[in-house]
């Protein structure tokens, strides 16, 4: 086979990390505080950039999967930590669309604003809901390159019927990206006009 | 372990398609031509959606990876023909960017302009070059809704040092699209306005 398959994992420490957390959290601050403990994590750990997600059923709380960045865990530029937790949920309930007919509502929750990637791949998801913590000027500030966000991404995305609510423990969502930059993490940046 | 590790596989006929094929190809429409015969392939083997990508060493024309639309074959909506090119090329070449320093410049060709999603992971994927066939009001043509993409979206990617061709056998890539529709192909969609 001349491309054999790729696999994406989640890293080691994350079972015992869910083991340790409540499941269901019942409001968008326990949701985003479970995200934000999932940046911090993937930092202390060393294994990848400062950004966690997830994928929650709306209604109940429940965690349908967990994601965090994977770009140079796993040497793929698109494993950024919403389109893990998409991914993983999407494996999870056998679906490309966590919209689907017969489904609850799905919520993605993020420490950090989407990336213009990450952006896009929320309407193809089918998830409901987004939640934000950490502004993308946040994580422009310590050097990532949010990419190109059509202004009023937010009011878009209300358009094609999907929330979104920001500033969720916004400043414990900026501390992990700081402490990041402090201890010299990696900032990958996609911009080539100085090479 | 909660979340066991995702698998991506490219589809079964892809070793035979590529046997048949030259490598490397030298110019632009040749390189064209196999990523609308890896969209139609899909089309006619069932595997997927009409899309069809590639990646090359923009120099020599040596193919690096193809990617077909692994949507509904995969259960993940974050695999769209560039993404899965993008994931498989960096996974050849062990690395989260195919612009790092040593590396041969990468140039993606993609059978139909990228969606939203796509475009956003152009500048993290680390390609010098992008070739596009069909347009992306050819895919909204036939009902794929490409999101929200910035307007000036090329001119934006050349400003990122990320050179941008269009309409490279376009009538081609769109027939794809168009015989795709034909056979009722399912359109997924993420617009969730009506429901």
């Amino acid at each position: 086979m001349r491309f054999p398959p790729i696999s994406l994992s989640l890293p080691d420490w994350l079972d015992e990390f869910l083991s340790r957390n409540e499941d269901p959290l019942v409001d968008n601050e326990k949701r985003m505080a479970l995200a934000v403990e999932l940046s911090r994590s993937n930092l202390e750990n060393g294994t990848g950039g400062p950004f966690g997600a997830a994928i929650f059923e709306s209604g109940s709380g429940r965690l349908v999967a967990a994601g965090v960045n994977l770009v140079e865990a796993q040497d793929c530029s698109i494993a950024h930590a919403e389109m893990v937790a998409i991914a993983f949920a999407q494996k999870t309930l056998a679906t490309y669309d966590l919209g689907a007919t017969g489904l609850p509502d799905h919520e993605l929750v993020t420490s950090t604003e989407p990336c213009a990637m990450c952006l896009g791949a929320i309407p193809w998801s089918g998830v409901r809901h987004v939640v934000c913590g950490a502004r993308d000027e946040d994580a422009r500030a310590i050097g990532f390159d949010e990419g190109h966000k059509p202004s009023g991404w937010a009011d878009l995305l209300e358009k094609q019927g999907i929330t979104v609510v920001r500033d969720v423990l916004r400043e414990s969502a900026r501390q992990v990206l700081l402490d990041y930059a402090r201890r010299g993490g990696v900032i990958y940046n996609p911009d080539r006009r100085d090479e």
